[in-house]
């Protein structure tokens, strides 16, 4: 290949810039000329396509979003638009994609490999949740982001003796709110994976209460209930004043941390090589400390493994 | 005087203890007893009173919360609450309390300021609403909490061109609002100091989406609705995809930044002073660049005065 | 004026981004055009000036750094440099130049306003050091920057009961020393203003030491002596094990502060109604917390006021 | 074992709080009593020896530092000084003990096992260099600490277009450096595990300087030389305005991020497991992202492999 393409889509992560940046440079590097793709496959569509040189990708590692843009496109899901997609990368002289986002962007990646156009997919989600990747870009920032809002609520917990409930992403899996929950030394930690038991939760907080324990912080993740729908239910069962914070879109923003850095360096630069040298179809992610390369559909087809040893040591830990 | 006491009252913010830390050093400076006072006016009535020396208070001045704790007294309203706590101060030997927090805790200082006992006020409250003071204590912390978050939203508003409306908070005052929204670069800053014209806003948003402005950023304090609310209305009006976020409880956590520190300092170190040199009823605030003394009842009975040139100087540089 | 111009000048600091942002937009506001000038008076002698509009102001309120870059310039100190410096701005029919940076961008300003090119001056420097304002833009960013790294350094200090020698910005001034000091908890502050006392200094960390105190930093302005030369100084006469940290650049970067914003922003607007509606040769400041002008001599020729309350207060409470 | 004990030893490393705390409640959870030491081997000479509850470690989870404290220690070198540590050991009925540190602390931790005593290692040191284990508790904060500092200087590197030398930790490690110097986009990266070739490195600034490169970012690990070293070697070379900035120890310092209280909480309750069910001499570690235990002896005397692969991206990425 002597010229590709690269696009992020579906909600923004922290280090997707990193990753543009590595696919661009490792491209260069291999004198392989590169193109960005604005806002996703709504302007693939579009053709919203632009040379990227060196000096394009400089100073914007530390910076949160993409600058690449991203949007929703119903009509790229068609197999029409994929088609329509296709020509306007070949009229560019494009010959290969990389896609930087979550499992949806997958989806649209594979379709157009299937079609013939080879595409290879960087993971970049806050939410962790892809199978075949031990982690994705931005998770490691937004678990700091809840941690350090976690810290921020316990000062007022502390201060007034309260239990707090923290409503964090995760619409499937629960890895945000189990790190985040052991991380910050919440009580509970309520997740998509396990099957919700208020009256375990209530025993725990009473205990916890007689024991002497002032303050308690419980993390619920938003695919378990939404906080509040969590405070009405625990108040019939429980006479305790709690207080809900919905951390919201502050999750998915902010400077990347230094490992979701070096992850989307490692992955796009990873995404560039495997393109260039293959027919498509693969995804890049994080396996046993080793950066690998596999089928792009075990990525959506397949499950993600939570790490339910952390949720174990959490209910031991938070004792 | 040579002992007096000193606690925390009402929501907790980030600098209270840099103050606690001053009344207690300036206290043993001039070689009076300090006894602190647990969990606000309940623990006065609880007689949760302790001997506080200068090492108690050593390692605090970085910590958000509360040392002291807070809590919430009904008793405490009551004359008799009052009379009784005059009791159990007296039965420690305290001659003068100093109470930190916000114009609640002002009216029951005031009150035992009016039984005979003589207490001094010192603003801590994140709103900066207190009469008499242009600066609380918490405020400068808050503000930077408020403005990191709008960064991190401003970077998902910026790659997805979404309008973000951000709820803070701010009941009857909107400095949070208005400092935070100049600062953050906000395109419209909705306060309770000024009628909410939704045509106007209306107007201002569909002026800047014709001149390309590609995403927008709506500060609305808790005051004049919620952001939940102001979604659904705008809905109705124009055809705009928006987000909510309700900043919550992370606004009153946190380490407190320098200026909260000195404020808290200078503050702690004043009302330590006015107390034993005088028959109390006084608040401390600061006034034109100096710290200030003031009769106290200015600080519940008088009116905030929101700085409008922000306002109108916001409106000025958002466009 | 229907055209004007913006540089910015000297050290950068955070903040000036705003008060860029300011000149720009409140200029449009009063529909008046604003070049930028690049690279600071070499930029200007260069002819590096472009047009900006209201988007190219965008997003920068938030950023480190400046945007317009600075540079030294020995050629512009002479007359001959100063009248080609106002060919260059005529020749772009600009007609009035607003100057950001510090005393010595200041002294330029004033040149050319001596010379007939009327300038204003809007004070941005860390240091916190020109007469005729109590605050100048980035001072506020660098305290909290210090007080960061004070509160990890005490984490070691703590938890190896060690004495750290910290060494800050302030060649002239101690105001980055004394407010960061106080706030950090600083045990000792040296700063140029006050002579510097070995003695005084040695027996206060003694008698420290007799208390239990476990640990111990000094907080010491570049302009007293280099922290490692403190260091030396204080071997030759108490044992005692110390680290010494010189904090360095970091100082000057960074995201700004929500005060710094609201200053830059507060006094480039100011700046901008000066400059049109007078004849230059006056300094923006912040004086009793009032946005104030004045004579921009005095902001060179005159002595900047170190508040002395504060490093009385901080000896106070830092026993 | 019934009784078994835990202290912290050498620098002190964010995240070593949450392994205590781990240790601790992961004992109370099997029914085991703990045993905090105070200021490492030093402390248990000194028989410095207290009972540690499940509250005793509450709220230090977000701590920078080591609630245990940490010191130096000649005499526990000596064979004498590990039996006299033995009999304080025995005396206080404590069977087993968990030592968190790095390389130094371990093999005190191993000559305590030999002589009868079962230690176990937890690897807690930021220099992320104790063989047999991916990453060790405090080297990711430490990253994020340096990355911060980069954005920072970033800023006036920026604006000023200069070259700046930042010099980290890493005397025979070169893992900050690394991470640091590909996270921030430095443009040489110095570590001790590549020789020092200077030609190359002017070269490539002055290629860079060539296409465009307006500033530049140089990272040095302390264990190839100093920061200010390297600014004189490289003054006789080249003609270029260099800035020298030496961390220091604000790298050890600050509230741990995610992945470091996550690792520690992982690393102490598992060493807790080990140590109840074996005979000590083992250390804990992550290994291909599994939580494992290995002979501890490998730890001190085996080889630490820094991941080179980063090395080589860094130098294709920084074009």
């Amino acid at each position: 290949m002597k010229r590709i393409g690269v696009l992020t889509s579906g909600g923004d992560s922290p280090g997707m810039n990193a990753a543009v940046r590595a696919v661009v440079r490792k491209a260069i590097f291999h004198e392989v000329e590169v193109f960005g793709v604005y806002y996703g496959y709504q302007g693939l569509l579009n053709g919203n396509i632009q040379r990227l040189e060196a000096g394009d990708v400089g100073d914007i590692i530390q910076r949160g979003g993409t600058k690449l843009y991203s949007a929703r496109c119903e009509e790229f899901k068609s197999d029409e638009g994929q088609m329509r997609a296709i020509e306007q990368l070949k009229k560019h002289g494009i010959e290969g994609l990389v896609v930087i986002g979550g499992d949806g962007s997958y989806r649209g990646a594979m379709a157009l490999t299937e079609k013939g156009f080879p595409c290879v997919g960087v993971p970049g989600t806050i939410d962790n949740d892809i199978p075949g990747t031990d982690y994705t870009i931005g998770f490691d920032t937004a678990l700091n982001t809840i941690i350090e809002a976690i810290d921020k609520i316990r000062d007022t917990a502390t201060s007034h003796e309260r239990t707090f409930i923290i409503e964090v992403m995760g619409r499937d899996a629960g890895d945000l709110a189990l790190w985040a929950g052991l991380a910050g030394g919440a009580e509970t930690i309520l997740i998509p994976e396990v099957d919700f038991d208020m009256d375990d939760m209530i025993d725990r907080l009473q205990k916890g209460k007689k024991r002497g324990k002032k303050h308690s912080i419980i993390i619920v993740a938003e695919g378990v209930m939404s906080g509040n729908k969590l405070a009405e239910m625990m108040h019939g069962k429980m006479e305790l004043e709690t207080r809900v914070s919905v951390l919201g879109h502050i999750q998915r923003g902010g400077s990347p941390t230094g490992r979701d850095r070096v992850l989307g360096s490692l992955f796009g630069a990873r995404a560039l090589e495997v393109l260039i040298e293959g027919t498509g179809g693969r995804a890049i992610g994080m396996k046993n400390h080793q950066v690998v390369d596999y089928d792009m559909t075990k990525a959506f087809l397949g499950e993600h493994d939570t790490d339910m040893s952390l949720y174990k040591l959490s209910k031991e830990l938070s004792i």
